[in-house]
């Protein structure tokens, strides 16, 4: 089979043995793959992301030595059903699954994973058990987008959210956009949502964000204190030490950028009480200052991925039209034009997501 | 009134004016004050105390240059009541009190002020609205320790305990030893404690700890770990996944230490999905690497002192003999040894809690 085979710093298309089938499961054909945020981070930083995976622990085990299929948001369809499989997926039909696979009684990671290829492949070898059916009607290459879409769903399930609290997404790239998108699901707002490009701004106010800030312009922090405070609200009066009367609203935030140094902006920055959702994966050592924090006592939750539920709700949600990832997808590409998609991905004015098409 | 001056990085007895009275204030003579590790801080790294505080938003309003009166963990008795107030309290009561004080309609701090003394003075000039009576009988200088343990109350009420929560307390100064005593309140346990001292591990014994580590002999959280964790979990197996069986019990670390690095040790010795209070307050920048956080979806609360509730929630602990204080006290000094005393505490095997008694 082909594939896109990242292979010390670069792409290369090559043809690869097709994947042999463990008992349970099920030879799939990629029909679309996102290239995620993630992906580009590997690929800059390979040695850094291998030599911190493994320091945390992580499920991943590239080694930055053998070659690698990345892609963990794919869609495709059924090819064969392996040994041990129940049959309960036919031929041709539209599937997607959480980017693990089981082996006997092992769950292995797909995307980072030099044993096991992604979805920058033709095919892979997905476990029956973990496959959903795509809803009737979907669009299939809108179910590409469960897997990004579900960490917004799932970060949002960890904001511990109250009916009037007021989010602040802080980076609308993919992430932050699936944030906004379960935020608007979740009823809450004014969502306001901060990005220096205005292209993602754009798609933040698509997405659902009520309030577009650009930070060259105006601090979202500012914007955000704003929202929370009634008029005349003073934390230094007495009242304030008593009473429940005036109050501030209680805010959330989402980081949904991953670089150092926005984690200690977002201390200094947030509202008193605050809860803080970390969504952006910093693969850097980063510098706080504690002290911002205590005064404050604000809470930072660090969320990765979703759960099996969250995964297969967020199909569903998609699926019904409730969440409309159409404009995402910002660009499509075969296995010959990923390399040049990770590097136009370092542009935020031209892609949201762009999906790898291997059959192309 | 005589008073233990802080000026220019030391301490000098003084005789200052006493305190004259706000509307709404009480003239309070001070029987004990305790010395908290955040005064050791503010006269050992004072610019950068005065000037985070600034940066920070806080109350505290030392400015470096002008002279200023420590002290606020401090129990007194009633003097005399000053103009506009209800006249609830009789002269000679005990009394303690949040260490915040009130003119007219604004709150002030006590303890880190210029211009109101704090706890190692003689007098204080505290808000009558705020006064807590000693409850009938107890030890008045128990009452001192109020302070410092409603921290604890505080911390641990932030922490969301479920009733299976294995906690860790990282640090048996006075803080983690409040942490523990409030711990033991709620039932939860194996209560695990660390500290280098040996002196710091008796005391968190009687405060309540279960289970004494020495970080120099074992990590705390390899003993956390298997504490959490039943015979035979593998976290890898496809079971782990799929059912809920076979789990480790949720954990909560309590940071009681308050140096850079610790939060990084933390992330990384944490089991997946801890929770982390940070109740120690680091005063310095700090290094994190927010990756080991986010593979473990770690949730860390920062918490600052405590709720006129808890305050006196906890007064009534002590009192009723709930949270028994008297290992905690270790030593007794006039105004004059204030700044002996503030070297000694720099080590961990001489004391826990030192009383100024400004009447000696």
């Amino acid at each position: 089979m082909r594939a896109a085979v990242f292979r010390q710093g670069s792409f290369v298309v090559e043809t690869l043995p097709e994947p042999a089938l463990a008992p349970g499961q099920v030879l799939v054909r990629t029909r679309s793959c996102g290239i995620c945020g993630t992906d580009l981070h590997a690929a800059r930083f390979t040695q850094e992301f291998v030599e911190l995976s493994r320091r945390a622990g992580g499920r991943w085990n590239m080694d930055g030595v053998r070659d690698v299929v990345f892609g963990h948001e794919f869609v495709g369809e059924v090819v064969a059903n392996g040994p041990a499989t129940d049959g309960r997926f036919r031929p041709g039909q539209l599937v997607t699954s959480m980017p693990l696979t089981i082996a006997g009684d092992t769950v292995h990671g797909i995307g980072y994973n030099p044993d096991i290829p992604g979805g920058f492949a033709e095919f892979m070898p997905l476990a029956e058990r973990m496959l959903l059916p795509l809803p009737e009607g979907m669009d299939p290459d809108h179910a590409a987008l469960t897997e990004p879409l579900a960490v917004g769903v799932h970060a949002v399930s960890f904001a511990r959210l109250a009916a009037d609290d007021v989010p602040l997404v802080i980076g609308c790239g993919p992430i932050g956009l699936a944030v906004i998108a379960a935020l608007k699901l979740r009823g809450v707002g004014p969502i306001i949502a901060a990005d220096y490009s205005p292209v993602r701004r754009a798609l933040a106010g698509r997405m659902g964000a009520d309030v577009l800030v650009d930070p060259a312009a105006q601090s979202p922090y500012a914007v955000l204190e704003r929202s929370v405070t009634p008029a005349g609200f003073d934390g230094s009066r007495f009242a304030a030490l008593f009473t429940v009367g005036e109050r501030q609203r209680p805010s959330v935030l989402f980081e949904c950028v991953g670089v150092p140094g926005l984690l200690q902006a977002m201390l200094e920055g947030a509202p008193s009480g605050a809860r803080i959702v970390v969504v952006g994966v910093c693969m850097e050592a980063d510098r706080i200052e504690p002290f911002f924090g205590i005064l404050k006592q604000v809470n930072l939750q660090f969320v990765l991925a979703y759960t099996a539920a969250e995964f297969a709700e967020t199909l569903g949600h998609i699926g019904a039209g409730r969440i409309d990832v159409a404009p995402l997808i910002t660009g499509r590409v075969g296995l010959d034009g990923v390399g040049q998609a990770f590097t136009d991905l370092a542009s935020p004015e031209r892609h949201a997501k762009v999906l790898v098409e291997p059959w192309r």
